[in-house]
């Protein structure tokens, strides 16, 4: 039996868990106990990296055992009933006080359960969302645990230990109770859709209108990536862009099959936001771009729907500033996105009672994680200096922003309408923009016509109260109760 | 104790349940039992309609002995822990081969949990969507049940007694198994807040863009309803916008408050789309519509958010074009809502395993319910033609309506956005309606980039298989095992 010489442990060994348990070994003061369901695979990470002094164990009890108390371990298995299976095995050998660590992609609804059956044995139970891919578990992710504020003080410097470094700071945060980590990870992944989404369109109006190459592309968006819009993902795109394909000799996007795969998270957070009702349209959009890309057999009959007729040309004396225009429809678009993504926290929070702080959210996404942004630190920056914002776009950096770009958002989007090119999330979050600004919405007619079939009553903008026309008698109007 | 007199129950006797119990008591050779669980409502029921010839029941024993067997009782209670109280009730006093029905709201996983679980008894349940408000349930309804066949042997007549009549044949037909009648009725429900937002959106924009007064708009809707558009959402805005308010002798319309309520229906639409992977993005804007409108506190901060600057204002020799424009872009963009709508039934029925026809259920929602329109012929034409269309919106008649309506579709989307008036239904349809007949969608690049930062690979379009570029390392293409 080992002695309990780790002061951290991980279960579960494939890519995402060994590479966290290695870069959990290279920070000073960390020794690490590693577990696999099978030894087989324990063993290879441990031959394939001597350096790391890894501690393995062949069954729970011998992990338990080598794990200082209070014992901390970090779950790295597929999300889902491994997870449970796991859970239940540590809680047999951890003892009170111990911490169990979720670090997989759970739906918050199931850390909140597995956080209150584990605490009713004394245990800690943190659900941690962990962005950044294979390389970020390897050099330093992005991390949001949630959990009690008792697990913190064992787990904050050990994962401070490991995350990325984004201006000085670690990109770690106690995020907040029970399933409030990994609700924030949800949001972080339905805002990647969305970011992924906007360039994908920009991409495609600019190739589409400038009949410009991919590689020629690739140049506008490494441009776009030392300005305002500057973040992994425009980065990575522009690589993308550039690649060749080796056996063919074509642009690699030219011979990907354009149908978006998707595993989950960006259709939870539209879920998650509609029981919520916070309008997340463009997290929506990008999510439905996706599912719409992958149904071939109706897009191969819907290809014989006629399109605007004329071709879509922008005159080459105008090619520049299009594609100026395109930039900051992206721009605009995104401060939408990331607008809407923070109401959805803000909202969760409220809803379940967590105390999330929105500027350290937008802190610890500046490092480690796929949305990594410049971006990221104006957020922070709001919300600094009006901690309860009701909307992140009316910050004045943000409304400012918008200001600027908004002649060229709609023109972007009228090209687009125009010339028969898809742009849901561009023009989703135009249409945002101008409904949340608007002074007076067409709703009130949709409060009419649900109180003329369905008594639904409505409220006026004149005196308190509910209110209901007898449309069906001799259509007064009288007081009602409002039970709808 | 009565006898065995009543071929049909109602339980639950408020506004919905009694009219329903008066519609069937209406109907040559139905007799109805009703009860309720305050007795006190059963008598107000039983005073108020001598007519009717209702036998009272003070408990459920006495309900159950009032019916003739098979027992057959339509629960009328708020969807929710209600119904499973009256369903616990009901299966101690029914017997095997008798039928319950639960005609109430329910969200389809409920109806699908409690026919299996009632269906162990012996008893029939089956959920039923009813449309048409109080007065549908008194006057004709649209009805959607599901459930076992052997229970329709016995429902159906009756159902059919009591449905709206459309064009000589009720609306009514057998769904499908278990959950499939609220999962159609839902989806019915999603269409009609699409349907909503889309009228919203045209009034908005011809109220801006010519500064026609309600009164004078309410003209245009009711010259509407002659045309291809006739239904009653468009009949009834007609209504909505001529009333005027007693209290201040300005439009109703401008005194009611502008926020829309709603129930959950149009939310649930949504989630489960996008569990199916159904893209049901107008369905989704409407939703988000009326969310977006009901936080205040958002609008409020967001009102000094900048516009275009510059007023809208359709010159006078062309606000007849712009009506007609206005006009065509409400009809293409209502093809897409019902095309996503029965997109996600189509899909519903493969996920769980119903043989739903979807030219009957057009049929069926030709009277009676919310969405009852001209144009659900044109579906019922469209599926008549082709039973396994992929997508609706491709069928010969819309595709060729579309094709009339693109251009003016496209101005108005334009005018929306260079004018800063929210559109998002019509702007949404646009993009999906570009989206599903592209050659080629930008979905490539966002396939490029899952791969680059999370190895999720990727098709090609030369040849079968999945592959992985090694981005981090040589950027050779390798063949993978999707596993992601």
């Amino acid at each position: 039996m080992p002695t309990a010489a780790a002061n951290i442990g991980v279960v579960g060994l494939a890519v995402m868990g060994s590479n966290l348990a290695r870069n959990l070994a290279s920070r000073e003061g960390n020794t690490v106990a590693i577990f696999n369901r099978s030894y087989e695979k324990t063993q290879g990470v441990l031959d394939a990296h001597p350096e790391a002094g890894f501690i393995p164990a062949a069954t729970y009890q011998e992990f338990a055992d080598a794990l200082q108390k209070p014992r901390t371990a970090i779950i790295m298995v597929k999300a889902g009933a491994g997870t449970d299976a796991v859970i239940d095995e540590l809680v047999k050998v951890f003892e009170p006080g111990d911490i169990i660590v979720d670090g997989g992609n759970a739906y918050f609804p199931d850390t909140i359960r597995r956080e209150k059956a584990v605490r009713a044995t004394g245990i800690n139970f943190v659900g941690a969302g962990i962005s950044g891919g294979e390389e970020g578990a390897l050099t330093g992710p992005s991390i949001m645990p949630g959990g009690s504020d008792e697990s913190w003080v064992t787990l904050g410097p050990i994962l401070r230990s490991i995350a990325a470094i984004a201006e000085g700071e670690p990109c770690v945060t106690h995020v907040g109770h029970d399933g409030a980590g990994h609700f924030v990870k949800m949001v972080h992944n339905g805002i990647e859709y969305a970011d992924m989404q906007l360039i994908a369109e920009a991409y495609d109006l600019i190739r589409r209108g400038t009949g410009k190459n991919p590689a020629e592309i690739a140049e506008i968006f490494a441009e776009w990536n030392k300005g305002e819009l500057e973040s992994y993902l425009i980065e990575i795109t522009a690589e993308v862009l550039r690649q060749v394909d080796a056996s063919t000799g074509a642009p690699l996007v030219d011979v990907i099959l354009d149908q978006a795969g998707a595993k989950g998270t960006g259709a939870w957070t539209v879920q998650t936001a509609l029981s919520l009702g916070v309008p997340v349209s463009g997290i929506a959009e990008a999510t439905f771009a996706r599912s719409l890309s992958s149904h071939p057999e109706q897009r191969v009959v819907a290809g014989a729907l006629p399109g605007p007729g004329e071709e879509f040309t922008v005159p080459a004396d105008q090619v520049d500033a299009f594609i100026e225009d395109v930039r900051l429809a992206l721009y605009a678009s995104k401060i939408v996105a990331y607008s809407q993504g923070f109401d959805e926290i803000r909202a969760g929070a409220a809803e379940y009672g967590w105390n999330i702080e929105l500027g350290a959210i937008s802190k610890i996404w500046r490092g480690g994680c796929i949305i990594r942004a410049q971006f990221l630190n104006r957020i922070a920056d709001a919300y600094a200096e009006t901690p309860d914002l009701p909307v992140l776009m009316a910050a004045s950096y943000f409304a400012e922003a918008i200001g600027r770009a908004q002649a060229a958002w709609r023109r972007v989007v009228v090209a687009a309408a125009q010339a028969g090119i898809p742009a849901p999330a561009f023009s989703s979050s135009l249409s945002y923009y101008d409904g949340i600004r608007a002074d007076r919405l067409p709703a009130a007619l949709v409060q009419g016509q649900r109180d003329f079939f369905g008594a639904h009553t409505y409220k006026r903008i004149d005196k308190p109260g509910t209110f209901h026309t007898q449309w069906s008698g001799d259509r007064t109007e009288i007081e009602a109760v409002d039970t709808h």
